[in-house]
């Protein structure tokens, strides 16, 4: 299945993100030389119009798109912002400069003094926080079918990596069986990495950084011939990224390893089927096959969890997993219906690092591969 | 001065961990054979009993031992609990295993049942909660003057480094000016680690990820021969430590670059002289001869920072301020003193990001090589 999805983003060239932008641009200024009104169409990103693509199992931008009109004054600043924020950004790609979002909001920031149409002396912000200056370049990524990181737009980068892969990158290769104790922290920009090379059976994907240390010190990864990645906790987009291009382009199984909560069990959601505020970048990030390997919340009973080893979830844990169950892709499933409904019953809940009552080489040397080798994952 | 420092530390080999971690435990059991009292005897790890080191610039733990008696009822629990961790941690070394301080937590974690002096059925929890477990770990590294890394227990590590050094780890020689858009992520034990080449003029250590990201991918350390290190806000244990070899093996000044706020004065106070709770590792963690490049007080003037670039401060942020002038090292330079009276006046603070407003080449191309150029910094 994966070969044939129509998701298979090639990353687009400085020129090309360059052209693109100038591109979007240009056309408004065509509309206001000839004399028109100007209007950019922007897809929408609401929740009302995020859609579940059952056949490609990820949430897509459905195809609603909003007219912003420049004459239009409850639009008018929105659009000044976005061409703002458009003309910022391509300056940026002229002269190689690599701003990150905290830089383009500064960088945006002025105050605009202007007489009003009582004759009054008015000011009004380009944007008074970062949260408007970040949708616009949301709206600019919808709008140009481009991401931020094609952009050469910075932001934190959470993930790291390990195991036999070989990546290219600003001309080095890069080996990454050989980073010792350390690992190779995965750039903001994923998509400018050439995957050369890889020699592993799957991905596992860990949610806690403590877990993926111990488990790169023990050379799990050597052993049993996987990929080690971890995107600490809620994973940003360059670990997304990184993880579906291993799944896409080398056909490698996914699985996840979280604790046994409603945090956890959400942290594969937006692996495996993408998030609702990302939802038009979910064929470049989901990773639709990504296989749930635990903890379980039966796992509790077939692992023997002492009883003291247990936490008692929280009204929120309760809350956040009643949520879950309503997403369609846990709703086609028999299995995590089976799991959430007991979890939010039972109201208990386990971390990964519970396992170690057994032992510290319990995770490595039983749970981890017995679960893939008997295929007791969760889809 | 930095070659001088008594506080250089090797790292002990593995041998020597296990026979150091034994060593205690065979003293505890040579008094009971004998029929003695168990007693132990630990640094106090108290703000009463940490001390400014004027004269090496750090702070220290002073004198001050406790003497943990297993028959005195209000020390038996923390006698056990030490007892308990220490026959974990010495199980995990003689296995080769790498718990992570969560693992260890659990591993210890049971119910003792016992009957009272009044015949009545009791039970006691080992501990309750990860404070009480990652506490007595911090007793054992105080006893035994191992840091928890030497012991192989695993935590989060959240430092990146690129540059021009060469690092040697399991027999790998990783090359940290050959990461392309990526980083070498520093593992949680850098005293693992041998730092085999360094062709650098300084360490320039960023408060915030997503400039550093954006300084590697513009090659900043290339063009200023430098080595670039994030800490991502407060730096864990091994980034500091990193940046401390750096500083002691390599003679290499080092620059801290955070906000102008007191979050970011912190920081570089951490770095510098160390932290109360961690204070019995201020010898292997701090680089007391780390400058402060910026963004100061007096930036907002000399550098012309837009009037809505300024965030006001909060009562949180100017109480920090007040609590940061009454540290001893802050107390002692003239400079520092001036800068925290200016932003407890002024109530404002800027961002590094701000100096976007003279461009996106600004930071790079002016602000830092001349702050380094002029010697502009703060101590």
């Amino acid at each position: 299945m994966s070969r044939s999805l129509p998701g298979r983003a090639k990353a687009p060239s400085d020129e090309e993100v360059l052209r693109t932008l100038e591109g979007f641009a240009k056309r408004i200024a065509a509309q206001i030389l000839k004399g028109r009104p100007p209007v950019m169409e922007i897809p929408v990103r609401t929740l009302a119009n995020t859609i579940w693509d059952e056949k490609r199992k990820i949430l897509v931008l459905g195809p609603r798109k909003a007219r912003r009109e420049f004459f239009d004054i409850g639009e008018s600043k929105r659009f000044m912002q976005t061409l703002l924020m458009l003309s910022i950004i391509v300056r940026a790609r002229r002269e190689g400069d690599y701003p990150t979002i905290r830089d383009l909001y500064y960088t945006g920031k002025h105050t605009i003094y202007y007489v009003d149409e009582k004759g009054r002396r008015r000011s009004e912000e380009t944007w008074n926080d970062q949260r408007e200056s970040n949708s616009v370049i949301q709206d600019i990524e919808v709008a140009t079918g481009l991401l931020r990181e094609h952009m050469g737009i910075m932001h934190d980068a959470k993930g790291k990596i390990v195991g036999n892969v070989v990546v290219r990158s600003k001309g080095y290769e890069i080996d990454l069986s050989r980073m010792g104790s350390g690992a190779y922290a995965i750039p903001p920009n994923v998509d400018k990495l050439e995957i050369v090379k890889v020699d592993a059976d799957y991905v596992l994907v860990i949610e806690k950084d403590a877990i993926f240390e111990r488990l790169n010190e023990e050379e799990f990864w050597r052993k049993h011939n996987c990929i080690l990645i971890t995107g600490k906790g809620q994973p940003d987009r360059s670990t997304r990224r990184m993880v579906r291009r291993l799944w896409e382009e080398f056909d490698l199984p996914v699985y996840v390893l979280t604790d046994a909560d409603s945090y956890g069990f959400y942290i594969y959601s937006v692996y495996r089927s993408g998030s609702i505020s990302l939802s038009y970048e979910s064929e470049r990030l989901a990773t639709p096959e990504a296989r749930f390997l635990g903890v379980t919340v039966t796992d509790i009973d077939e692992y023997k969890i002492p009883r003291n080893y247990i936490i008692k979830a929280t009204d929120r844990d309760i809350k956040r997993a009643q949520e879950l169950m309503r997403y369609p892709w846990f709703r086609e499933s028999k299995e995590w219906m089976r799991q959430l409904k007991l979890f939010v019953k039972r109201k208990e809940k386990v971390e990964i690092e519970a396992l170690s009552g057994h032992g510290f080489k319990f995770l490595t040397q039983h749970y981890i591969p017995e679960k893939i080798k008997y295929r007791k994952w969760i889809v």
